[in-house]
């Protein structure tokens, strides 16, 4: 998106590839919304790690670094062998899936990318197929969020409130994002209309990713805590729910998504307020048979029992310990919401009910396998 | 309750009146969990604003607070014309009432206060009995705590997970507490259980105060985010929700809580988990006809931007700014959740279906007007 940074306008994506160096660029997600950085990371390794410790998150954006860092640990390969090539993709595979278990973008971004290196025959025109490859899955994730917002434009209407969970911004994908794609289309086509972010315990992507990206677009928002959505739907201050996710099931339509979004749809159904997942092709898995069989990836107690935030007289973002200091906390980091609670995926290829993905899944369907 | 506070091992109460100074002591509710420390209010102004600003919260502590604040008031009153000695009464009672609107333990101790007061024909009798029956309102809290805890525990089987929110414990009364009764009984009875403590934003009374207390009595507990509660219900690790109120409605079973008690509600429903509610006589009000009429405070948005913590190198408590700097927030402190969602309201004259609390009016309806 377009982006003021220190006085200069310019275009950002979320992630890139930096060809000479074979880094892969990513914004420092974890400094935001205090401070706006760029870093590289040098290694397959790092990469991996930069998914892990949250400096990239959101479905499209891990994808499309899991693509770019199995593009990296390809070219950093030396020789010519094809079965030690193969077993180095192996494993930087698997070390790239393992950093965010709950998602899918990366297993689908990946496989597209092994599906392309196929072509190759030797193992420098894999590589070089490889990066390409990446490249192509970043591109299509900007054009699939171009997509939903068209489709799902037409869900803002003017004066309308919407209630939006964590980020699926454009700082979650490559660029636009998800669940703001049809904000940032209605915007454009001149409709007002008012967010509630929830905050989005424990880390406070709502709080702190999605009312900076809304605040520099210039869209009217609030930020509340997760207890406060229940209350304001009650009042009739809510019209629309609005969330992306970390996989799709495209055999059942459940919606594996950030913790809350479950207690978000449940609350939605009772108040009769359409609830909308919107996704890119690559969120889909077409795979798995039931939402009880998607990891929920259980993250550091840490998170629950303090925040980070903006202190006086630091430079830099400080740790706060909230919790009583000899108590203890359960984090799972994601939940399952099943169809029935959901109004519609908004896809690249058109908004569908959930139960409606398999059946559609010739159209829906081109992230499959390696 | 028994506290050890600097190696030492007594018996506290939340609230407390100093009769020599006039003053009303109160736990600084605000410095735990990192710091246990008593503060003296020196006037009812002071003592408003302790409830305003929250040094003291919960209903039974507020409404303690209350009853001892407008003692305090009349105390000082300082002539014997009953008509200026009653129109300070009626400022005091005023300040009082707003510093919590949407609570309504404060007005029913703080009328206990004047019908007492009514047996007196001097205004320096009349001063005498408003400080016994502040006394009395704070004795009788511990009793009907008491007696929630024996009707309750019954509820809490051994092995149970039980789900709590904000705190509705012994710093939340003038001792032993509401929601927390049963959990202490159930203890005592040798019963084993585990209980998920709610952290409660903005301002997470269940991650600091709560878990507080339950470390302080040895009780197994783990902290989670509010979103966390749904996908917990989801996978069967919850067996019964308990809660406190600000204020119940006799005549429709409505209660209103903590911000955040509706959401839980409307999980446990869709579970079909337990949902009580437990309560001193004096968070029934018998006037209001709706829910809807109930005032629900909106607090200042700082709650919901940042947080306070123990930040590392800092003696005190520190807030940290969360959000975005440019956005702004809305802050609701309290929610009404329908008689329909409640399983039970356990009260010291036993549990009653929350559409029962009417025909029960004479038993449990003490606490009238003035």
């Amino acid at each position: 998106m377009n982006l003021v940074v220190h006085g200069r306008a310019r275009h950002y994506r979320t992630v890139t590839f930096d060809a000479g160096r074979n880094a892969v660029r990513l914004i420092e997600q974890r400094r935001l919304p205090h401070r706006f950085q760029i870093v590289a990371m040098p290694d397959y390794r790092a990469t991996a790690r930069a998914i892990a410790q949250m400096i990239v998150r959101g479905a499209g954006a891990i994808g499309a670094t899991a693509a770019y860092g199995l593009a990296q640990g390809a070219r950093a390969f030396r020789g010519s062998d094809p079965a030690r090539f193969s077993a180095r993709l192996q494993l930087v595979y698997q070390t790239l899936q393992a950093a965010r278990p709950t998602a899918i973008d990366p297993v689908n971004a990946m496989n597209a990318v092994l599906r392309a290196m196929r072509a190759g025959s030797t193992v420098a025109e894999q590589q070089a197929l490889a990066l390409a490859a990446a490249e192509e899955f970043a591109s299509e994730d900007v054009r699939h969020c171009a997509a939903i917002g068209r489709h799902g434009e037409e869900l803002i209407r003017a004066g309308a409130n919407i209630l939006t969970h964590c980020n699926a911004g454009w700082l979650a994908f490559v660029d636009i994002g998800s669940a703001t794609a049809p904000l940032y289309a209605a915007q454009k086509a001149g409709r007002k209309f008012h967010v509630f972010c929830n905050e989005t315990r424990p880390r406070c992507q709502g709080a702190t990713l999605t009312a900076w990206e809304l605040a520099g677009q210039g869209i009217s928002h609030q930020i509340i805590s997760d207890n406060a959505a229940g209350h304001l739907m009650q009042r009739g201050e809510i019209d629309l729910v609005l969330v992306g996710a970390d996989r799709v099931l495209g055999r059942t339509g459940e919606v594996a998504n950030k913790i809350g979004t479950y207690t978000k749809a449940v609350l939605a159904r009772r108040h009769h307020i359409p609830f909308y997942v919107a996704i890119p092709l690559s969120t889909l898995d077409w795979n798995l048979r039931s939402g009880r069989a998607i990891p929920i990836e259980e993250r550091p107690e840490g998170e629950v029992l303090g925040a980070w935030g903006a202190a006086r007289g630091r430079s830099s973002p400080v740790y706060v310990r909230i919790a009583n200091p000899s108590s203890g906390a359960r984090n799972p980091g994601f939940d399952v919401t099943p169809p029935e609670l959901i109004t519609g995926i908004i896809t690249p290829e058109g908004i569908f009910r959930p139960g409606a993905l398999w059946k559609n899944r010739r159209r829906l369907g081109r992230c499959g396998p390696p």
